[in-house]
């Protein structure tokens, strides 16, 4: 590193902004320079926002989501459909899901994939509560919503293993073309996937 | 917005990581999220780097650039050459030049350019304090380091005329960036390069 800071403070704040992922010391000197400009009462703020999240933060009892309370509102919200689980990843894609408004039913954070690779093993996740959510009843549907990987299908099947004595349909998340996507370019695995798991046609798209 | 947090902690964090130049609300739930997975005392660090930053930064009496200290390490060098004195715009602007190790002389930050349209005049700027460090003596000359813009043509024809009455040298880094660019995307080696060939300046744009 070639770059000397005329300042140990602007070094340090520089360096704890390089930590964050995708952000490079050029972009953290550029965030820094703009938190100086700020008022104190604004960069405190920024401060407290961060250390009051990290320490107040809860995770929802039943699905493991973050929450300010101990039941998260989406499963405290009584107009949302409890019968119907959707098992994701993380946080991010509860998010994801909420965003395309499809979807009126529950979630199930895991907390990650397993893979034997990063060290993940299936005790790591949160798949023990879903098998006992799922087995106190009420519960007709899990929708698994992981990422078409080779982790996210190794979780699959063994979530569908754990839950082969359960009473309740299991269905994955439709694997096809992405919408917008030419066809000439799409994957021969994702496209063979698209023709085998074609859907009656209604005249409607959405 | 249609994106809804089921955390209101999360969400202000989200916002708070939003306002920064750069960072949208997609990067800044990534941010937050990666925020979520570490330490309490790395969060509590990040978030100490910045508030102290704010609070306990100085800014150099001489070239009034950053430093934890009345003066910054590079006046307070002997090494450096104090007859000669780069003017640049900001902080980051030091930074830039100090990388290209083009450069042994000190700095003097003026804090912006002379802008109508932004309300920036000159008695906004430390360009009385650079007249006053001139006037001192022991000064063999300037370098006018501003971006080739507009307000820098600007900035250098008022310095220009202020130091008329100095016995001083006065040069503007050579026009091997392109007219437009900003100083602090500039690769290396042209900045550098453009420090080892300036001009002297008669106080003509071209």
């Amino acid at each position: 590193m070639s770059q000397e800071y005329p300042s140990a403070l602007f070094e340090r704040a520089v360096s704890e902004f390089s930590k964050l992922p995708g952000i490079g010391r050029k972009t953290a000197t550029r965030l820094v320079l703009h938190i100086l400009r700020q008022q104190q009462g604004e960069v405190d703020n920024f401060a407290d926002a961060m250390t009051r999240l990290k320490r107040e933060v809860k995770y929802c009892k039943h699905c493991h989501g973050i929450s300010d309370t101990d039941v998260c509102p989406i499963c405290a919200n009584p107009a949302r459909d409890h019968s119907i689980i959707c098992v994701v990843e993380n946080i991010r894609d509860i998010l994801a899901v909420e965003n395309t408004m499809q979807f009126k039913g529950v979630y199930h954070v895991l907390g990650g994939v397993i893979s034997p690779m990063d060290g993940i093993s299936p005790g790591d996740l949160q798949i023990e509560s879903l098998v006992t959510r799922v087995a106190a009843g009420d519960v007709k549907e899990v929708i698994l919503a992981l990422s078409p990987t080779m982790e996210g299908d190794t979780t699959n099947f063994y979530i569908f293993r754990k839950l082969s004595g359960c009473d309740v349909k299991l269905s994955v998340i439709a694997r096809g073309i992405s919408v917008g996507d030419e066809l000439e370019y799409t994957d021969e695995v994702t496209l063979g996937r698209s023709i085998v798991n074609r859907t009656p046609f209604t005249g409607k798209t959405f």
